[in-house]
């Protein structure tokens, strides 16, 4: 590969460069981004070789599309339309199905492939990008079969070297599930952050008074409203069910401490704690 | 000091008597604990020197708590009965009011110190302590003018030397607010873990899909049960008052994104991730 093209240099796009680089060295990174000073920084911190614009994917050999996912439809079939033939191009995007449906009919489909890499940190843009993002990380694939071989192959390949374990899914029930595991703790995430902002408001010095525990479970809340709000957008039906599902949840909780049924609550609490065996079964940690 | 006696040997009991050990290490450290195969486990590791019961307490030139909250309170007065005058009493629960109100009128009163650390970790017992979960974090003490002032400075002096900050609360208020940093988000995460067991149990491979993102959220529903009911019966009607509001924020963010108001959704996110400051600017992390 001679010229690979980035669409969207921040967090994800960056951290994918970071790892290309390294296992091709010989290849010019081109980096596309709307935001001039993160392309900046970008070239700044030797991330992508030469700022590029929307011109450049019609050189380049592979395409990786890393952008908030409202806007990857139109960018990913402009880019589709462009592309030489045997040019791979992947989105990243944190939901699948709008993204791959956006491309169902479009003449060069055969040359896309549908990712979501499962790792990331709350922090974006290209300054955030590192080295080792994706290893060990799980790089879910929608639709494959709709991919060309080659290109399959080609994509499969790269996600391997870089160390990634891949799961095949289709896109309906990739944006399905994802909304639990993912998007869900988002919310989860961004409403405790608003609950006590709101209280400190009133009562101070309550934020002197977190440790570790508040800190992890209110780490997402630090996320950029610009990558998820179009998240929740797209992802609006599942996200929906599965927040039902959550406040009927805490609804119940509220109910039995209410009511004093603390053993009741003893058992819940009990069977929740063997989420303990199964995150370390899946080997699923903190960043 | 010569002998210090430990009511409780778990995760923060336990990583205490470390601290002390370093700092006063002719003292004997007397572990007394109702789980036999954990005060075992204590002794194996060289936390305590000895195990004892609670008629050791009468010869202890300290005694530190750190036992289930709901327990305190009766254990707390009997330990009271038991000790020298000049010996210091400091329980380290998570709760303040019931605890302190408890002994109130008790006559040894004075010897007593309400303190609460702000640190932990999801694990408990003797196995899970640890040497420096105590520095850098913040010490909340209540009620320090009902403590004789021999008694407070040694108090003090001790959490310094740990490396702690201490801040002075009253126990109201101390129960109030962290209801909101620190209970609600176990509550939070406890829920997390149910709603996505409940869903993986239907719909295999959802936990495949968990990254770092729900591992953060979710991390403090691996928090013990026996420890965290207790909490949530002594601080009941805070937590009642605190998860109202939350489930209320939850609320409206669904009925945003029902009728699809993402720009009032980008406004409110936009807001949210000024805790990123906050956090920093108060050195917050997580463990």
């Amino acid at each position: 590969m001679k010229k690979i093209a980035f669409v969207g240099v921040g967090l994800i796009g960056g951290s994918f460069a970071l790892e290309i680089k390294l296992l091709y060295p010989q290849a010019q990174l081109i980096g596309i981004d709307k935001n001039k000073e993160n392309i900046q920084e970008a070239l700044d911190l030797k991330i992508i070789d030469k700022k590029g614009t929307i011109d450049d994917v019609a050189c380049a050999d592979m395409v990786l599309i890393s952008i908030p996912v409202d806007n990857i439809p139109e960018v990913l079939s402009d880019i589709l339309a462009r592309v030489k033939e045997q040019t791979l191009v992947i989105d990243m995007g944190s939901t699948k199905a709008e993204i791959c449906q956006s491309v169902e009919n479009h003449p060069k489909r055969n040359q896309f492939l549908a990712a979501h890499p499962i790792a990331g940190t709350e922090y974006s843009g290209a300054k955030s990008a590192f080295r080792g993002l994706f290893a060990g990380k799980t790089m879910i694939v929608c639709e494959v079969e709709k991919t060309s071989f080659a290109l399959q192959e080609k994509a499969l390949d790269l996600f391997q070297k870089i160390g990634m374990r891949i799961r095949y899914m289709n896109p309906v029930m990739h944006d399905k599930h994802i909304a639990y595991v993912s998007h869900l703790s988002h919310v989860i995430s961004y409403m405790l952050g608003k609950t006590v902002m709101e209280k400190e408001a009133s009562e101070k010095d309550i934020f002197d008074m977190a440790g570790s525990g508040f800190a992890s479970t209110v780490r997402l809340a630090k996320s950029s409203a610009s990558m998820w709000v179009p998240i929740f957008k797209q992802n609006r039906n599942y996200l929906l069910e599965c927040l039902k599902e959550y406040i009927e949840n805490l609804h119940q909780f509220e109910q039995l401490l209410a009511a004093e049924n603390y053993s009741r609550i003893f058992d819940q609490i009990d069977q929740i704690n063997q989420i303990k065996d199964i995150l370390n079964g899946k080997n699923i940690q903190i960043k």
